[in-house]
């Protein structure tokens, strides 16, 4: 059993993460450390939590709890990573950074599981892709591999924990209950994420990113549409998608009558696919869990696949209606 | 004093209908026909409307209570109206339906009043635009009239009183409050509105429209993508918008760094537009009330051309924070 | 017309009191003096208020916009408003204060109006009510002074915004969408004063407090149960309510079949109240909106009250679905 | 692995049946009966089931398909399972029917699982408890039996789903997100049962039942208020719950600083206990999952118990944050 620890616990996704950790038959929870949780049960904070015995630990605990073998999960904020990773990596432990600190390092592994396995398998450093870009990538690249867009929209809706736990006004329930709300309307922090995957697979097409909250906690619906100048072939298109996903095993291409739920992706790694060709527009719609797929559940994953278990170890829990 | 009697009176748009014609100081309610509810009191229905002394009357009662000068909402079922409302206008009535009977039909004016003013004051029979037909031509047709586009992407997003208040098992609050669904993705009967609209204006562009319901009661936000061959004149595009919208009191060019926001206009009959120039798309993005300028609030908009009244007659309630 | 400033202007309440000037006759807004939003528009804000010219002042611009004959409604937060409303007094104005600073204080009127109409009337400086109390005050006052009660259970339950503005990891989407939640449990501050005016009153009785927060931004259900040795009598208890608040034009005394709503007062001054007598215990059930009549609602009716002005003037607007 | 059929398969507690059926090592999922799904796949209907290959059976499937040692669990309306259940134990299956059919029937044991253990493991047919019953009585049976109550008051608060997936206009997303609504004031169905069971106990006192809907799909928190003519000793108080629930491996009572959670036990078979000494009252409170504990969870738990199994088998899904 390998000992898992996350350093910058105090948010949603590192609380995902324990969840999930406490369900995997390989992986056990390590220590927990949380600068502004340090000292206090877990319990306190997260009543989804209730029944497990750990707490919180001060800083420098995840440092000096590292065994040669284990792996930290690195959930703080963006740009606080880059200080503390160096040293947990120099103390023999592999890392899956959560935020967005490695994801144009060139010396990490971008995690998107299912397009890099093979570079997952070897890292001990894996920058764990941000939630739209997972979407928008399961989404897309199987299409654009098999041909180049003129024009991508993404229209992309989230509940509200992507934001984090950090309390601030436009989070608050009487904001976020009543509204949707389209931001980053300048330009997103995740489109130039998106841009560089689709540059390195050799698909970038112009992107338009409109990123949009609504009112739930969790799950993410991405609505992918690129537009070409002839229509494309409808058989090919599904074809490629089956292709791309065949061995891999959380997505799910639905079947023509079916749409994508957030309902029914919420509290899994999966992500579920919906293909269209509406004459010389291909419409992708992509549903996953933001704090499952798009953030604890791919690290999890990751981990699975840099230990060499088998990549949906630990994920028996399904979806469930709340 | 105008009366308006209001013909298939048990659905949230009929009810929204009432409030506003309550505040109205040159109309008040006649007749609330309702099959189902005849009898009861509209408090026993709508807690809204709690304070309010109407009662819903029996079927035939619009009939029997028109006199001449006299105006009817019909907010019957779509494929009901266009079985009543020839007697209605035969027994000298206005008439504003608001279903999509008379939406393809040349004998009656098409209501979206921004752009159709002129018809709207001398038509004796208006179809009153569908919601999504209403947010999606409001944000279109500055643009398409300035230039045409290669393709329409509208993505939409409704709250779920568009779709009535019949009990269905899919606008039950447990199916509603935790997911995002696309749907009518085969095709939706607003499609076809929205087209015809375009290409009555000489702006008709391939178009793919993905409708989705959202967790809110009321409310809709239509993101619309415009992708041309060259890039547009950011200045042009402004200022079409400016022009066209000049005259209207309902329709809020917002400032660049500002986002619509259904939570600004839920309640009123406002509608909040964007736009942004991005490379060779142009995105346009509109908030509306669905049960606002979407149904009701358009309806009375409406009826105040066809009486010659200022446009914003009665609408001074402000949106609320819920 | 008279001139309504608002000290602490930032907060929920202070935003719902902005509103009603606005819809107000005889009340038009002053200065809106906010530390944290000084020198922004409004509308950057709210988006309900999205239509308003305001800006918010800097620190000190009520004090230096005083003029005599002025109301001040301060929306402070609570221990803040001691500090600043001796001299709002001295300079000539009438303050409302909406926080606990003055609740305790004999040199205030406490504005509980349906319960001190004429004190409020000839008022300086009124202490307005918490929404707990109100709501408790409103459902109990009239049965305990018919007949003293043995033991009085109050089971409230309250919409987030009665929490304030301030972001706080309890008030966040993600915690309050997904639970009910009792809190206080080891004492709240509301207690004290409902326990103070119910003493006032010659009322007094041992209670058992319990207020929650459940999944709704504003609306406040309190069910208060009197218990008694021996049964009152049904006729007795009804005629009680139906005389205590004949000359209220905001409270709704229910007919038996009717369950108050906080739908139904939503965004009103109303309270509407229900009474079941059973068995030797009364159970009285009271809906307010916790912004309306539980906070900028009954501030504003107190104004009309202090300026001599019919109670209900400038609360034309209706409850509104959402 | 023993078979578990289900009668009337298409409502939320049926699903939620199903759900921890799947994840159960020694229970399997056989026919899922359903007049109205017959012959549809279980994906078609619940998103949250999506992975599951089941289809809907047609009527009088179960029956063909009891083999002896199956087990029913009958999750039809109230009134129709008496028609049915007969025949299942003729086959010799045995029977825990989830509806109100047999919970006054004294050839069935009322599974109220911790209270009941030893007839629930010889019983062929058990009536599940509703949800209100079940959270009162774990809230109130510890203290009752220690000490008779001069009076009870019980306010309740429940999540949509305990309505049920039969679309209603009350149940529809637009009522339930906007409001707090008490109902049943002239009485409810579940005050009978509570009142059974308590007499059966020899615990009966005057009650006072109080159901509320609030906007949540699935939880439930009981306020449960006993109220005695002198103080009662705290130490006692506390230790008769110990001792109630020192077997009962999902009761969990809190220390004193915590507060009951629904969104501790939503997906959970679990109930979470506070009990507060107040003067001469004592303030219960009680969170269950009303699908878990409240109906689906508990049908299993009681399953487990008749087949000799250990009480919590199958129950290691942990709460979500959704």
């Amino acid at each position: 059993v390998t000992r898992v620890h996350v350093w910058g616990a105090s948010g949603y996704a590192a609380a995902e993460a324990v969840r999930l950790l406490e369900m995997h038959p390989a992986l056990e929870v390590g220590v927990l450390e949380s600068r502004s949780h340090a000292g206090s049960a877990v319990t306190e904070h997260f009543p989804d939590l209730r029944t497990l015995p750990y707490r919180f630990s001060d800083v420098g605990s995840v440092a000096r709890a590292i065994r040669d073998g284990d792996v930290v999960i690195a959930a703080g904020a963006h740009g606080e990573a880059a200080a503390h990773v160096p040293q947990f990596l120099a103390q023999g432990a592999r890392v899956v950074d959560l935020s967005a600190d490695y994801r144009f390092d060139d010396n990490a592994v971008y995690g998107l599981t299912e397009w890099n396995r093979e570079a997952v398998a070897g890292a001990s450093l894996v920058a764990n892709p941000g939630c739209y870009p997972t979407a928008t990538l399961l989404a897309l690249l199987p299409l654009l591999h098999l041909k180049r867009a003129r024009q991508v929209i993404v229209d992309a809706k989230s509940g509200i924990t992507g934001a984090g736990r950090k309390p601030t006004v436009g989070a608050l329930y009487a904001e976020v209950a009543r509204d949707i709300r389209a931001y980053g309307l300048e330009g997103h922090r995740h489109q130039p994420e998106i841009e560089r995957v689709l540059a390195a697979n050799d698909t970038l097409a112009p992107l338009v990113f409109t990123p949009h909250v609504v009112p739930l906690s969790r799950g993410m619906l991405v609505d992918a549409y690129a537009i070409y100048d002839a229509p494309t072939d409808d058989e090919a298109v599904r074809a490629a998608y089956v292709r791309a996903y065949a061995g891999s095993p959380f997505v799910r291409m639905l079947e023509p009558q079916m749409a994508p739920s957030v309902a029914a992706v919420v509290g899994t790694n999966d992500a579920e696919i919906r293909v269209d060709v509406i004459g010389t527009t291909v419409r992708v719609l992509c549903a996953i869990d933001n704090l499952g797929k798009g953030a604890a559940g791919q690290a999890i994953q990751n981990i699975n696949v840099m230990l060499g278990l088998p990549e949906e170890t630990g994920f028996d829990a399904r979806a469930i209606l709340a």
